[in-house]
C-alpha cells in the first residue's frame, strides 16, 4: 500500500526514575535491574495520558492542518468511556474529527498503522494521526520486580498519508498472529468486567501488571521467526536488505534477541535502556526517536516487529 | 467498497430483568420507566463477556471455516490486558488468528465495519469476524434511574467478506464525526488511569455509568442530520430509497426520533424495548435481530446510524 509516515512526534514526561531510585523499592541491586532488564531509566507521568498524547501529536502535526482521522493506539485508557481518542482530540482543541481507539496491547501501533494504510488506500481519509500514549507505571507490582522495573511512561505520534506520486514510500508487507494459549503470560486481570473495580472480590494485585518474560520468550521465539520470514518474503527482502529494525522495546533482553533473527545490532533501534517498556507506545516511541536522530531516510527499508500480550506477534515492512 | 455482511449472530444471556423488577430498585413506577426509556425488559449477563461474544460468533460462523481476522468492537473489556479479542478467540478454541479491539463506545461496530471493509478491499483479509459483546449492567448507577433502567447486556457478531463477483452488496457511504465538547454527556469516569481502581481517591460512582439523555439529544440532533445528509448524498439515496434503518438502540425516545429525519417508523428497526441499550452491541444486535427475522434481502438498501459517547455520530449506507 502506497502510504508514508510523513512525520513523527515523541513526548517524554519530565520525571525520571533511575535504576538507583527503584533498587530499594524492589529489594534488588542496581546491577540486578540492569542485567535483567537493561533499563537504566524510565519516565513516569505526572500528567493525564491524553495530555502526553496531545504533546506528541502536536510535534507530528507541526504547522500542518488537523488530521481527518485520529486513531488512539494504546492500552491504558484515561477512563472506561468515552474512549481516549476523544480526550486526545479535546486536548488538541479540535472538534468534529472522527476518532477511535485500537487496542492490541504492545502491538496497538502496528495494527493501527496497517488499518490506516488500508483506509488511506481506499481513499476514506487523506491525513491520519496515530497516537500512542501510555501510563503503565500505575500498574507496577513492586512484588514482581522483573516487570515492575521494566515499565515506563511516554507517548509518540505519527502522521500517515498517501504517498505522493513522485515518491516511493509504502507499506510493503504486514503480518499478525495471536495465540490465546499464551494469554496468561502478560496480564492485568482487573480493569474490566471480570474483576470490576466495584466488585468487593477485586484485589489490588488484579490491577497490577504481571509478565512472565522467560515464558513469553519461549513461546514467542519460533512464532516471531515465522512471522518475520513471511513478511520478509512478501517484501522480497532478505535480512541484509533491511536498513533499520524498529522492534517493540519489551526489555533489553528482548531487543537484543532481535539480532538472532539475522540483523546486525547496529541496525536495531534500542531505546529500552532510556524509556523502559512503555507498552503500546514503545514501538512508535522507538520509531520517533530514530526518526528524530535522522536514522531513516526516504527509500530506506524499515522493519517493524514486536510481541504483545495475547500472545501476539506482528511485523511490517516499510519503504520509508 | 464491495463487501457484504455474509451472516450475523445474536446472543441473549438468559436472565431477564423487567421494568417491574427494576421499578423498586430505582424508586420509580413501571409507567415512569416505560415512558422515559421504552425498555420493558433487558438481559443481564451471568457469564463472561467473551463467552457471550463467542456464542454470537459461533452463530455467525456456522459450519464455515474460522475467520482470518477477529475484531472485537466493544466498550466493556474482560480485563485491562490482553485485549478482549484474545479471550474471544480462546473461547472459540482457535489459535494463531490475528485479533484486536476497536473501541468507539456505542459506535464501535460501525467504525469496525468501515475499517474491515477497507482491509477486505485492499485484500489484506478475506473473511473477517466482528463481535460486539457488552456487560453494561455492571455499571448501572441506581441513583441515576434515567440511565440505570436503560442498560442491558448481550452480544452480536457479523461475518464480513468481499462481495462475490455476481452479487451487488457494498458499503456505499460512511461518515463519522466526534465533538469532544460533549465528552461529559456520557461517561464512565473510572476504569482507566484517571481514577485507577487502586487509587484511594477513586469512588464507587466513578465506575458507574452517567448519561445526560436530553443533553445528548440537544447536541446530537443537528449533527445527526448533517451526517445523514452526507451519507445519503454520497450513496445517491433519498430517505425513500432506504428499505431499512438500523439505528443504535440508545433509548426508546432516541430510536423514535430517527423518524424525524424522514424515515417511516415501520422501516426503523426497534428492539430497545426488549434489549435495552447494550452500548456497542446495540447496533449489531438490532442488525442481527432484523436479519434473523428476514427483514433484509440481498439488494436492500440498509442505513446504519448512531450516536455515541464523545459526542460521536456515525452512519453507513449498505447495499445488503
Amino acid at each position: 500500500m502506497r502510504v508514508r509516515v510523513t512525520s513523527t512526534g515523541l513526548y517524554l514526561p519530565p520525571k525520571v526514575e533511575t535504576a538507583e531510585d527503584l533498587a530499594p523499592r524492589v529489594g534488588r541491586s542496581v546491577e540486578w535491574i540492569l542485567e535483567r532488564t537493561g533499563v537504566f531509566e524510565r519516565r513516569v507521568a505526572e500528567e493525564p495520558v491524553e495530555s502526553m498524547a496531545a504533546k506528541a501529536a502536536a510535534l507530528a502535526i507541526g504547522d500542518g492542518p488537523p488530521p481527518d482521522l485520529i486513531v488512539n493506539a494504546s492500552t491504558t485508557p484515561r477512563q472506561a468511556l468515552p474512549d481516549t481518542s476523544v480526550f486526545v482530540q479535546r486536548e488538541l482543541g479540535w472538534e468534529g474529527i472522527p476518532c477511535h481507539t485500537v487496542h492490541a496491547t504492545c502491538l496497538s501501533f502496528l495494527i493501527a498503522l496497517h488499518q490506516v494504510a488500508a483506509l488511506l488506500t481506499v481513499g476514506a481519509y487523506q491525513r491520519v494521526l496515530i497516537v500512542s500514549s501510555e501510563i503503565g507505571s500505575i500498574g507496577r507490582n513492586w512484588d514482581e520486580p522483573e516487570s515492575a522495573v521494566l515499565l515506563g511512561d511516554g507517548a509518540a505520534a505519527a502522521l500517515v498519508e498517501r504517498t505522493p506520486d513522485d515518491e516511493g514510500s509504502a507499506l510493503l508487507a504486514y503480518k499478525m498472529g495471536c495465540w490465546p494459549s499464551g494469554a496468561g503470560l502478560t496480564e492485568v486481570a482487573g480493569g474490566g468486567v471480570l474483576h470490576h473495580p466495584n466488585d468487593p472480590g477485586t484485589r489490588r494485585e488484579h490491577n497490577l501488571f504481571h509478565m512472565d518474560g522467560p515464558g513469553i520468550y519461549r513461546m514467542a521465539r519460533r512464532r516471531v521467526a515465522i512471522v518475520l520470514r513471511d513478511v520478509l518474503t512478501r517484501a522480497s527482502w532478505t535480512q541484509s536488505d533491511v536498513d533499520l529494525v524498529v522492534p517493540h522495546q519489551a526489555s533489553g533482553t528482548a531487543v537484543a534477541a532481535v539480532a538472532r533473527y539475522g540483523f546486525p545490532p547496529e541496525r536495531i533501534v534500542n531505546v529500552v535502556g532510556r524509556f523502559g517498556n512503555t507498552i503500546g507506545a514503545s514501538l512508535p516511541m522507538a520509531l520517533a526517536a530514530a526518526n528524530a536522530e535522522g536514522r531513516m531516510r526516504r527509500g530506506d527499508q524499515v522493519l517493524l516487529v514486536g510481541t504483545g500480550a495475547g500472545l501476539s506477534v506482528a511485523a511490517a515492512a516499510l519503504r520509508w
